[in-house]
């Protein structure tokens, strides 16, 4: 098929094996109007035994995994995961 | 310019406004060879009264933030940052 090739047809991502290496924003909808997603946690205020949060930018309960990372890993082929907070039994 | 149009060569990618919407994986470089990177803190055991987590994969000391983000931010616009846990004077 001819084309004319123009700049934006032909975006200057560099693809090795597949993975890209071009900058990419990692998070596409979160609390975009902050300059920083920033979270605290105050652990002591931790109410369950396991709790993890989110590190894909993908859940629905930012700053909570809700584990849309699976998602994510399946359509990308990526392998991000959640920090699980673990709060020992008193 | 006349070019032949391959699949390769013009990606699915979709941009608006600059920002690709096209699946991506989000790290290019963390232990790729878990399945599914994920981390625990036992909040007990946590050395500082506050501790930064990485959430933009981009730390040279994953799972603890080393302030990469702010390279990554500024180069691609993002609006990335970690997570910190927060231990209360006992
Ligand atoms: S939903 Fe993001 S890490 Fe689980
Ligand atoms: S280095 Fe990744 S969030 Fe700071």
């Amino acid at each position: 098929m001819k084309c004319v090739m123009t700049r934006s047809a032909v975006p200057s991502t560099t693809r090795v094996n597949s993975v890209s290496i071009r900058a990419e924003v990692i998070n596409p909808e979160i609390r975009k109007t902050e300059d920083k997603v920033v979270d605290s946690v105050v652990v002591s205020e931790l109410a369950k035994p396991l709790t993890p949060y989110c590190r894909c930018w993908r859940s629905g309960t930012f700053p909570l995994c809700d584990g849309s990372h699976v998602k994510h890993n399946k359509a990308t082929g990526d392998n991000v995961g959640p920090l699980l907070l673990k709060k020992p039994k008193e």
